[in-house]
């Protein structure tokens, strides 16, 4: 994502060399780096290297990168529930769905979930992205349940808890998987979902 | 520990009714919810209620502040490499021994802990504590490479991945876990050691 080559995309609005998808991108960094609440548009202007006015050519307000940065994370992410409502297959084969699908978004849209995941509830728009994510652990909590029902998954494990135990895992590959590095992205898939479903132990067969 | 009470221990410097513990406290909690970079003393003064310069009677800098509150969560958490070294016991138990003794911590020092894991790395203070984070990760993925040298761990889970996954999964307790809740402290410990020793699945006996 951070390689995109923007000079073939059509500009939006504002200055030749920046889309709004480029803008984005950079304020995200800077969130990322400065927190959100310490980043002002002033900062974001000279890490752009525009005047703060060129800013509001692409984007009304800081607010609005943050709104249009959550989505970027958070549509995704809405629509794996989507797809896994509709999802054929036993309730613990959906529930494998749902975390490979997540990782899988989690590091393509790595800087969006990082923004998303250490969001603190301090504005409006945060607590409604922060209701998005608890409405995700809802459903996972349900899958849970359902393949428990099902004498797929133990069933002395509490469901909400596990639900957030598992985004726990899952979660962090946003802060130490690089992409770059030795682990193939499929491989930290398979490692997670079979050290969540088999667990560490040695298997017995 | 939010219920201290302060007034039975020693004023070490400062005004009556604050203790360089009760500062660290409250600031703490400002670093958490505005971010470190966006809390500036003037603003934690406005939370103590107290003047800026009454703070520096307590601690001669913010960085001060962060170094202190650092220590609280690092202290503790690198405590249990020692005693895991001197535990007696197969690598899987020393394993175990780790994980639920860096839960308890994870726990009772929560507010130390989160901002802990939220540092960026912005600065040399920074970036010291995210090198003894990482001394962290190679201590417990040497663990899981000796209880598979032992043939209690499967072989087929990557060291360092798994360190990291271990520890996304039960560092995640800081962001969600309430004592106030439903589930008991030792309850969730119990949940989140039996879910990454055996897995999900129903166990195979």
């Amino acid at each position: 994502m951070d390689t995109t080559d923007t000079a073939s995309r059509p500009v939006k609005r504002g200055r030749p060399g920046y889309d709004q998808e480029t803008v984005l991108r950079i304020a995200v960094e800077a969130f990322n780096e400065y927190g959100y609440d310490a980043t002002s548009m002033g900062k974001l202007a000279d890490r752009l290297g525009i005047s703060k006015s060129a800013i509001y050519h692409h984007v009304p307000s800081k607010e609005d990168l943050l709104r249009l940065a959550l989505d970027e994370a958070l549509f995704p992410l809405e629509a794996v529930i989507t797809e896994v409502r509709t999802h054929e297959g036993s309730a613990d084969e959906r529930l494998e769905f749902f975390l490979r699908s997540t990782i899988r978004i989690l590091i393509e849209k790595r800087p969006y979930v990082t923004l998303l995941l250490r969001l603190r509830g301090n504005t409006e728009l945060e607590r409604q992205a922060l209701e998005r994510r608890r409405a995700m652990d809802r459903q996972l909590a349900e899958l849970v349940t359902s393949a428990q029902s099902d004498g797929k998954l133990r069933d002395d494990l509490e469901p909400r808890a596990t639900a957030r135990l598992l985004f726990g895992m899952i979660n962090s590959v946003v802060d130490w998987y690089r992409v770059d590095g030795p682990l193939e992205a499929s491989a930290l898939e398979e490692q997670a979902v079979s050290l969540l479903f088999h667990g560490l132990h040695t298997v017995v067969k």
